[in-house]
């Protein structure tokens, strides 16, 4: 494709984005096809010969499109929001357009600069102390994953330029709450600690981490000649967005020496909001935190934010330096190679920057304000609803709730909680996550896709209530 | 940003990348700027109030372009092509536009069933037979991480659901050439193996992986009483572009029951071609590959593929199954979270499949063998010229070169050849990486970027003759 094709397929192109973000309220959020309907339609075999970028447009037309779920649906409430902001998206293809990366400073020395500039820009947003120095990773698997590691080599005496993990006396002990997400599960058995040794402690009645029972979790394991390394807490739990007490939790990794990482994945956004960063009195004890501003914040996926507060760990854990990396003024500047896994990196800070600038912080506090706003109006609602109960303090932008009638209980419930919103789900209205608490099946809304606003969430609690007495079994119905 | 804005920004961001694409050779390949320049002339702190689109613009115009080395330049021949060909830009256009994730399948059933297909088509392209299935990672390093994650749990049986690597009786060994990337050793550590149990394994005159050494190694390690594990085998090296003997070494791996992994990132493509395909002798043997997209063959950074012969076991190291992310028809379809680090996807198989139907495979393969010829073009002058060597074979688009008069060894031809590489990169004609290979310094030609043409590789010889001629030392010039 040359130059000029690319003018003229990209103007029709930024014109399909313009469309589909103006018009996408029309369309069911989520997909209504069957498993394998895509890859039946599209042929088996790659085409030998250049086809006209039309017919890429009417493909995705034809075949793309109905198989999307909309998450920039203003009726999408499921998993969490995952805002691409057009000023981000714009810093998305910009860098993708320009085509450089980052393998060291050397290599597009703006692409580290802008990187080390925002992402200190959003430590001050969130309230951060200097002490922390940022990097962008793609996710918060991915960070936590990071977490684990260095915490791994800070309690091994860095193993890995030895014996490794295979070579420690003691085994090392990982602490998370029941409620953390299932990323640090997996980030603790792929940094091969094993599944035996983390220890998954209780919370309270408010879905956080209780802090004597991690005590005595520790506890137990110093007894039992074990070596506790790490705690993992969160801000903003993934079902509930329960906060951890980061303060004792805090304290308890100081007096053990632990490692302390903080998943706030969702909910660091709300950290430009002062009025929520109670949820993290305590964060200047953590050794690492993640933040997704591919989340709430607004920019484009992918875009998660890792903060340290000891940059030389982090580097010497990461490091690598063959001859075809180096350059003179290495001494000078900083190698993100030497913050995470990937050697290659996409400009990724100018999503950043394009959020930051195109909507200030006041717009974006703004925005996250609206949010909180909306989901404390459906709690109210909610509440004040015969037969429906929310289930969770509404700390954030999510409310967990059940339609539960007098009659219904156990797996009868669940299989009501799953019906309903199964069919509001294939309805097309909107787009609702069903979670396990407690045992029992419920419906998390999470509210703040850019788009979303009172009267989408008042839409989705009338089209909730219908869902629900659709739903019942007929013994019950009115 | 509003849609319409957005349509009128974008329209403006078309045109800039258009100009940029045209225009790019009119630009000094490298970054002309000291370190921290940038950091100086931005904000410290960010904006409260939202800015106007055209400052970005402007302060792009005056801050970032000049601080970026040209990736896309015709006489880019650092590092490795990184080509975004335009096709596989607009196909990442519409993945950020329409900002869906696939955190299930069906959370955006079609961007999970187009990977399925686009890997599947590339698979078809390079000759793997039907037993590999593919999905698109970040990068090599990720790739090679989890390969070596999953060697780990396969030696084991599945030490991850129980005490981990910390409980190995044996500690597992890692075998790698020498000419193996440093992700690979970078993948060894973080995955828990220990510098002490990596074998780095002797290489022959053409820096291929030797495999009498391997076996060597091998042996010494069971007398030893420790366990080999897995091996990394490279087609194509970084320094050398060499290519290890898939077929001998996957003969080993099978005696000895080891994971058996191959990095084609760079050399991958050329397996588009059967003249090639040499190269790829004893591939069906491995376990796991990765052939990087984004690197010659022109998919927008990052689209890394990695293939495995055993998806099952892929899947049984990397899956977690929340209640938040189960659907009904789970049992039915793939859910790539289960398939790599993140769960969080972007929808990157457009770019891919933009690439391969706006080009075709004939027209990649008529640009792959355009680049072969001026490898071999310019290998030839080199050998004619006097004073000039060429260090390793021409297997593909990579000349490994040293000036060397007579009269200049040893460190004083290291400083010659570091002082006519970096003067060259200096001066903006062209950009080219320095290696150290068999303990010297040399210089590494990329060829490939996309619109490098035979008439700029002609101008890099005449640049490098000039710059090499005007860095002898006074008493050797003529």
């Amino acid at each position: 494709m040359t130059p000029d094709e690319f003018r003229r397929y990209g103007h029709q192109l930024i014109d399909r984005i313009a469309d589909y973000r103006s018009n996408v309220a029309s369309l069911p959020v989520m997909a209504q096809v069957e498993p394998g309907q895509l890859k039946a339609a599209l042929p088996k075999a790659p085409p030998q010969q250049a086809e006209p970028f039309e017919a890429l447009f009417a493909d995705v037309d034809r075949l793309i499109m109905p198989g999307l779920s909309h998450w920039q649906h203003p009726s999408f409430f499921g998993y969490f929001p995952s805002n691409g902001t057009l000023a981000s998206v714009l810093g998305d293809y910009l860098s993708t357009g320009l085509g450089v990366l980052g393998l060291s400073w050397q290599s597009s020395p703006a692409l580290t600069e802008l990187e080390e500039t925002t992402t200190d820009w959003l430590r001050q947003m969130v309230g951060l102390s200097a002490q922390w120095s940022g990097v962008i990773q793609d996710t918060a698997s991915t960070c936590t994953l990071l977490a684990l590691i260095c915490a791994r080599e800070r309690a091994s005496g860095y193993s890995l330029v030895s014996g490794g993990m295979q070579a420690l006396d003691k085994p090392l002990i990982i602490y998370v709450s029941r409620q953390a997400h299932s990323s640090v599960d997996k980030a603790a058995l792929l940094a091969g600690f094993g599944k035996d040794n983390i220890r998954y402690v209780e919370t309270d009645a408010d879905f956080a981490l209780l802090p004597a029972a991690l005590e005595q979790a520790i506890q137990a394991d110093l007894a039992a000649g074990l070596q506790p390394c790490a705690i993992v807490a969160t801000t903003g739990t993934t079902t509930t967005t329960a906060s951890d007490p980061l303060a004792a939790i805090g304290a308890i990794a100081r007096t053990h020496g632990l490692w302390f990482h903080v998943d706030s994945a969702m909910a660091g956004s709300a950290m430009l909001l002062p009025e929520c960063r109670w949820m993290w009195d305590g964060i200047e004890q953590a050794d690492s935190l993640v933040l997704n501003a591919h989340k709430w914040l607004g920019v484009a996926f992918d875009c998660s934010l890792y903060y340290v507060r000891d940059q030389e760990h982090l580097i010497r854990v990461m490091s690598t330096n063959p001859s075809y990396l180096q350059s003179k003024v290495d001494s000078e500047v900083k190698n993100l190679r030497d913050w995470g896994i990937p050697l290659g990196r996409r400009f990724r800070a100018l999503k950043l920057w394009c959020l930051i600038r195109a909507e200030g912080v006041e717009g974006l506090q703004q925005r996250l304000r609206r949010d909180l706003a909306n989901a404390k109006w459906l709690e109210a609602q909610v509440c004040n609803a015969p037969d429906w109960q929310v289930l969770a303090a509404v700390n954030l932008q999510t409310v967990c709730l059940r339609h539960a009638p007098a009659g219904l209980a156990g797996e009868e419930l669940d299989r009501h909680t799953l019906a309903w919103a199964d069919a509001l789900n294939q309805s097309g209205q909107a787009y609702v996550t069903p979670a396990i608490l407690d045992g029992r099946w419920m419906v998390r809304i999470s509210i703040g896709a850019l788009p979303t606003e009172r009267e989408h969430v008042a839409a989705l609690w009338q089209h909730m209530q219908q869902a629900a007495a659709a739903s019942l079994p007929p013994p019950l119905r009115a």
